[in-house]
């Protein structure tokens, strides 16, 4: 019996794909209308998150936030002795690490888990999921985690899989804005978005070949290896900028990058590749 | 015989793949020693540009910008009348009309060019060359432009291939961004840059899948349709803000997309799909 807290789009949907496989399924929601599309499919539900932690399987949690995760556990700290917890929650490394020691004081095992999919997506091609935390519990139940996507796991730190994932999705929401900025500035001559579309994939699905590159420069630490300079660069986005009030567009995103390279070249770094950002990120500010 | 003016990194590389094909070349460079290369593999160096515009085959600038571009053809501008022009210089679109209504003055045909590819890329797979303006002139040259890459004509507004080049190259521009951003929070943990290369490549290739139901959406008009609405992008652009602090990471790129969100959901567009920040990126600031 796989027991589910948290009956919202993504933990109605793990569920789910177990009940579709005919595994057995005990979930609680906090409003129990969420609960019932579950229980037409055959799944026990629970009134209480007491009732739903029954039996010795695996308890799969996906809610809100980190304090609505304890929240729901810390009443059954207890009840979770002895038990694995797999925490698919969105949360920082912070606070997975947290959780982890948290279920290490009630000595249960604790999985972290980090979805890159959306509901619709679990079950099919293209899922994956980070995991970290406990390896034991990680072999334990592969089989049923592989059954939401692609699985990997990433080693003992239990914060590892959220700095992988965060550092993902920071990618995939600048990305996302760059494309509605470009579309922004296509719009202003009437051309559809969907236009827009169709060359942005295929060019930006090319520009990720260069990330191997690029890596290969910070690796290395040598960023004097004739790359694309800060100072072209530099070039290229007042252009860019240029170009986008041009269009009637906010600079709101690229004035950013543009300032980061711009205060690296103020620096004396104006020779070094491009990839220099990378330091100059590191820093907090 | 195709006039080269400009003989850079990419103004090199374009008159190499002529010569490659036997075809006569002949270049011009403010400072001849750049010529040299060109001349060792069969190139006509001229010491002028007035030597360089001979004949009446096109004329092919790239030059660094707007200004370099006026700086050389206004004093030859008297014998470019009757010729054609192809400017592949990066320049805005305003520019670009600039240069437009410039040649029409002086009864030069004009094509202007947008190059998506490094030198290196030129005449291989994955090129791209986005062209507007004189339809005939594309026509006409459209065999010696293929050598270089992919040819695309936008239509009679010389501007229209420097919107296009600019709104893809910001996406671009935003996701090199984003990943270094990435590669930084890992590099906390101590994993390499390499080994986020690895995940993120195909994890955002397969994020543009995205894009057609984002300008579905937008060409739609109708943000009300309940994909991934702006408050939940904004829990998630939090977590994303926290754990890059957590990993030591600057805020400065990603602050301004959760600041564009957040100003959207105090306009009380909240459960509005997120692709809505297209409509406020269109009102410069
Ligand atoms: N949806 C996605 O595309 C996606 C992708 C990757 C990761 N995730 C992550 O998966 C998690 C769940 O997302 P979702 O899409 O399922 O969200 P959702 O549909 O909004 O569901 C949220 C769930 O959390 C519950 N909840 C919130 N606060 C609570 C509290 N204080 N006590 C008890 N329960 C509480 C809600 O219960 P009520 O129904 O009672 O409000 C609901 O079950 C989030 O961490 C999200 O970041 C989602
Ligand atoms: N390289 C790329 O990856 C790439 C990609 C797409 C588009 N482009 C565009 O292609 C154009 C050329 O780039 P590039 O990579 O070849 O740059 P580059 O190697 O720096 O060459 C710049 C050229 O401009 C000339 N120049 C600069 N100012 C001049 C002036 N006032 N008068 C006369 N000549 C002047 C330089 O002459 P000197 O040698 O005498 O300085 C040189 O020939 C740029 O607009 C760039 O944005 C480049």
């Amino acid at each position: 019996m796989t027991t589910f807290l948290g009956l919202g789009a993504m933990g109605t949907a793990l569920a789910a794909t177990l009940l579709d496989a005919g595994l057995p399924v005990v979930g609680w929601n906090r409003d129990p209308r969420r609960a019932q599309p579950l229980a037409g499919r055959g799944a026990v539900v629970a009134d209480t998150v007491d009732k739903a932690v029954v039996g010795d399987g695996p308890v799969i949690v996906c809610l809100f936030d980190h304090r609505s995760v304890h929240d729901v556990l810390d009443p059954v700290a207890a009840a979770l002795s002895g038990r694995t917890v797999i925490n698919l929650t969105t949360t920082t490394p912070a606070e997975s690490r947290e959780l982890a020691a948290w279920a290490a004081g009630h000595r249960i095992a604790y999985l972290d888990g980090a979805i890159l999919a959306v509901p619709d997506m679990i079950g099919g091609p293209g899922s994956m999921i980070f995991y970290s935390g406990t390896e034991a519990a990680f072999a334990e139940h592969r089989e049923l985690l592989d059954r939401w996507g692609e699985s990997t796991f990433f080693g003992a730190d239990a914060g590892l899989s959220s700095v992988y994932d965060t550092a993902m999705l920071t990618g995939m929401y600048t990305m996302v804005a760059g494309f509605l900025h470009g579309a922004a500035m296509l719009a202003a001559e009437g051309v559809p978005a969907a236009e827009f579309a169709r060359w942005q994939a295929p060019f930006l699905t090319a520009m990720t070949g260069g990330f191997a590159r690029y890596a290969a420069t910070i690796d290395a630490g040598d960023y004097a290896g004739g790359g694309q300079s800060l100072r072209f660069t530099e070039v290229a986005l007042d252009t860019l900028l240029r170009a986008t009030t041009g269009q009637g567009v906010s600079t709101e995103l690229l004035q950013p990058v543009h300032d980061l390279v711009r205060r690296q070249i103020a620096a004396g770094h104006g020779d070094l590749d491009t990839a220099r950002m990378f330091e100059e990120l590191r820093t907090t500010r």
